[in-house]
């Protein structure tokens, strides 16, 4: 099969299984309140890349684990995502209509609604974390300081606190280490966790390679911001600039960003270099994050 | 010592005990966001009855732990429980500006840092769990369990759905026992099991302490909102009623609600009544809880 191919196979594979496996852990209708179930449902299912959830399983693969073991991390992965995404969306954050092709949850559902599905989506990861194989108070670390004040949050907040102001090229790749970053960092290290010991120069390849990787996806949103449109994004276009934001285009122009995306592209297949094949579903994917169009 | 002494002096100190740990554990000025560090120490230090990290402590002692292999335990309860105050009060829940006796975190600081700060310290409160001795994913699961869509969110969500609906007892003891209830056993649990293993008959007593002991809290919370004033309370007075909210003071009269929490306050006990006097931290936090004015 062509290399192309078999990665399209094996992807569309594990989006599936994630699809079932999230679908699994979250609440159903049976759950206290129905209406917070149905929008944690509607959070997550349906819709999305699912490219954290994708490295876990590739970063497994690398240790040898059986994709089975990573289904419960590379889900705790995915509902910290999505609930990050509800808050985002938030008529006091970024106020977004439109995500995954869809109304927002607090369009669909209401303000309140989508605050308590985001909160219980976070619990939800921890809870989740608990049914991995090997369970574990190291995963529960690394997720946790991953979506933190040190991690996501913190990033998120740093955005906030840059609006209207001017950003260089340091902070904005620091701003972006956190925000998008350390969640793509923990995928890849929860995912490789779940396999064989790694030797420290195996790790240190997996977190060079997932900064790199986490870097260029930022990138590339920011250029298909600017050049894509609602209808492939699935989330309203063009928002950055509306809200004033420092963005990887604003600051460097879209020809100097899309070369600073297929430099960022160059590094993550160079700290890949040293792991072999092992490495090769973790390298199509970095391709995937930027030839991607939405 | 008189006991109501001895109680006195036990549970200043471990006040001051829990505040040295949760001052330790939250982020510093030399955070990524030292904006956002500050709005999660302003919504933790330096107010609150820290009800649950002394029912931590009270629970570690009757199964003979160390309070210092409680003392993260303890902190995480408390930040899953400050967490969930910021987002309660945010303009699109309770809408409220005073929160022990200070101006809330959104009026303080604004909605979106309030948001991020709730976020954080979720999972601050999930890292720190990890800080605890014995780690564990047995308290990881307790935690997230207790936080989310079967627990405290589960909760907050019926209330939201009962806004302006007639609730009948039982369906405001299922709320309450999700809203407040579900962390109050948590804290019991995870403070008694930092010490010797429990019998079955001892872990079941302590559940249903901590069943009555959470109902008495929040009937007794329905009290003072009715006869409290926000100078005493330090928080506003009078805003179920303005919410149009069902308690246990609209359903059952005052004079009946007080008969209530008085009738859990006697369940609490006889609970405990089988645990001899190992339990008596714990049997007086349920009168304190029930005789305090605020």
């Amino acid at each position: 099969m062509r290399d192309d191919l078999a990665f399209a196979v094996w992807s569309r594979e594990r989006q599936q299984r994630i699809e079932a496996v999230l679908a699994q852990l979250l609440p159903s209708e049976a759950a206290p309140s129905p209406r917070l179930a149905a929008a944690m449902r509607y959070a997550v299912l349906g819709g999305g890349k699912r490219v954290r959830p994708l490295l876990a399983y590739a970063a497994g693969e690398f240790a040898s684990a059986d994709p089975a073991a990573v289904d419960s991390r590379a889900a705790a992965v995915e509902f910290i995502h999505a609930y990050s995404l509800i808050h985002d969306d938030l008529p006091c954050m970024d106020d977004d209509a439109l995500r995954r092709g869809k109304p927002t949850v607090h369009v669909a559902f209401d303000v309140a609604t989508a605050l308590l599905a985001g909160d219980a989506l976070q619990s939800l990861a921890f809870e989740a974390l608990n049914g991995a194989f090997p369970p574990g108070a190291h995963a529960c670390r690394v997720l946790a300081q991953a979506a933190g004040h040190a991690g996501m949050a913190g990033g998120q907040q740093l955005d906030l606190d840059a609006t209207g102001a001017a950003l260089d090229l340091e902070a904005l790749m620091r701003l972006h280490a956190l925000k998008t970053g350390a969640l793509i960092r923990a995928a890849v290290r929860l995912g490789a966790a779940c396999g064989r010991p790694l030797a420290d120069a195996e790790a240190h390849a997996l977190d060079a390679f997932a900064d790199a990787a986490g870097l260029a996806f930022q990138v590339v949103d920011d250029v298909l911001d600017v050049e894509g449109s609602a209808a492939t994004l699935g989330k309203t276009a063009g928002k950055d600039a509306a809200q004033d934001k420092a963005t990887f285009v604003t600051l460097l122009g879209l020809a100097s960003a899309k070369r600073h995306a297929h430099a960022l592209h160059e590094n993550a297949r160079a700290a890949l270099a040293p792991l072999g094949g092992a490495a090769r579903r973790l390298s199509e994917i970095a391709d995937w994050i930027v030839l991607r169009t939405h």
